[in-house]
């Protein structure tokens, strides 16, 4: 047998029998918050790694991947996205992606967890560097809430950048949710759900598109990404239009894109849409 | 810390600090052949794993994307494929999928060690499926000579399924090699190498590339794909044209493939071949 010897910190996922585990240097951080433990590690490879509740939320090395996913795609979908809301998303990436858009007027992030933040401030400063930008508004609230109580209408995308569907997160993968994010967005609007891994989460997959449609979304469509660092390595977010169907990708402008980005591109973008047999098979059955 | 308790099997990845684990039930194979030390696991949910040098060869859930990726886009990129050669790949689960084709009318599989197959035929039935195919040679024989020896033109399709550029299959990843693989190319012949990584193996990645053209390749294109239990999660196979560029995709004959397929299918063909930024930007750099 195979054991690991030294340093390391493991995440196993117990559900499908496989783990992850980096190397690291000492623990930087460690904090338990009204919601939950918040921890950062120094790793050997990593850079620095952050955790909650023992899962890892991100590092230093990889995030790009996510962040850049979650943000990008819709954001060159919807035709003028000018109000965006971040439900979650307290380490402050993809604020910093959606801000990198000019077009972008006011992003809101609404993390119920302000310990979030104030990690990612002092161990991923890079990732809020954008933090001080005046269309960025900083909420330590309850998420859920937010959206029931926003006027109709008055977001062009939502961004559901939130942990696994367990604990504090469990509500944000529901109909009901999705029924309030509906109402909350505008003429095109788009919402975009952190969507687990094609391997291993196929029926949550095939769930968040029947509540999403459910909840009156006209249109649904998955996308697929490597993400190292989460369980199986490739991870997922889950798009949905309000009124029509997913389609207008304004490629020229994402091609003509006055900033760098590491993963995304219009080619990219293209083919994170096309879905695998297996995931295209187990979408249909999950529909009937 | 979050330390592994149970019975698990362990990969690590020291040169990245990074480790993937599977947890297993028992071992049903331990071999120490001429070539290499040969293990097969039952893991609780990854079905079988077979290892070699304890590094993480395959398991039943999950190579279904390796293998389909190291062959269809090559096939249905190459125009009439009828000699395909197989340097490694002894578990067959590459040979299964080329023979899908029914252009070919010669596949050769040439590992140096039988054992690997042996444990194959035993463990993992499902990838063995076609070696009875009349169309299927299996040879146990030094992969690095069978191309020097090969007569010139003998080959349209040359897929390297090798392990890691260490030990064995060291000589597999340089320009002596691929010279030779390039005389033993016919007309529009293809190769293909397993590459690794692209978030740990950019720079050998390059080293490919440059050794392909170096050889007397036309042209070379790497393709990136999820690999869960590969190290990061995510894996490449790079493709290179013995006289003219990657081009020539037959799309139409992809689509109305008369075989079913897990992961692959011509979008997927196609967006596997968009490389990110970061990678462009690394072959750019490697190339002045």
């Amino acid at each position: 047998m195979n054991r690991l010897e030294g340093n390391w910190w493991s995440e196993p996922c117990e559900e499908h029998g496989s783990a992850f585990s980096l190397k690291v240097k000492s623990r930087l951080h460690e904090e338990q918050t009204a919601f939950q433990k918040i921890e950062v590690y120094e790793t050997e490879k990593f850079g620095n790694l952050m955790v909650i509740d023992g899962f890892v939320m991100l590092t230093s090395r990889d995030n790009f991947l996510y962040h850049e996913m979650m943000s990008h795609p819709a954001l060159y979908t919807h035709p003028a996205p000018k109000r965006v809301l971040i439900i979650g998303g307290g380490d402050c990436g993809t604020l910093r992606e959606v801000l990198r858009h000019s077009e972008v007027e006011r992003a809101l992030q609404v993390d119920i967890d302000e310990g979030v933040t104030r990690a990612a401030e002092k161990y991923f400063p890079e990732l809020c560097e954008s933090n001080d930008d005046p269309r960025a508004e900083l909420h330590f609230a309850d998420g859920i809430r937010w959206v029931k109580e926003a006027a109709p209408g008055s977001y062009d995308v939502i961004i559901v950048d939130s942990t696994d569907p367990i604990g504090p997160a469990e509500g944000l993968f529901g109909e009901p949710f999705y029924g309030d994010c509906h109402a909350a967005l505008g003429e095109h609007g788009l919402l975009v759900q952190q969507s687990e891994s094609p391997l291993y989460h196929m029926r949550l997959l095939g769930e968040i598109h029947r509540y999403m449609r459910k909840a009156g979304f006209a249109d649904s469509h998955t996308l697929h990404f490597p993400q190292p660092v989460y369980p199986s390595g490739w991870w997922s977010a889950t798009l949905a239009r309000k009124d029509g169907p997913i389609e207008g990708f304004r490629e020229a402008d994402a091609a003509n894109r006055p900033f760098a980005t590491r993963y995304y591109s219009p080619e990219v973008h293209q083919g994170a849409l096309a879905l695998p047999p297996f995931m295209k098979e187990a979408f249909a059955n999950l529909q009937t």
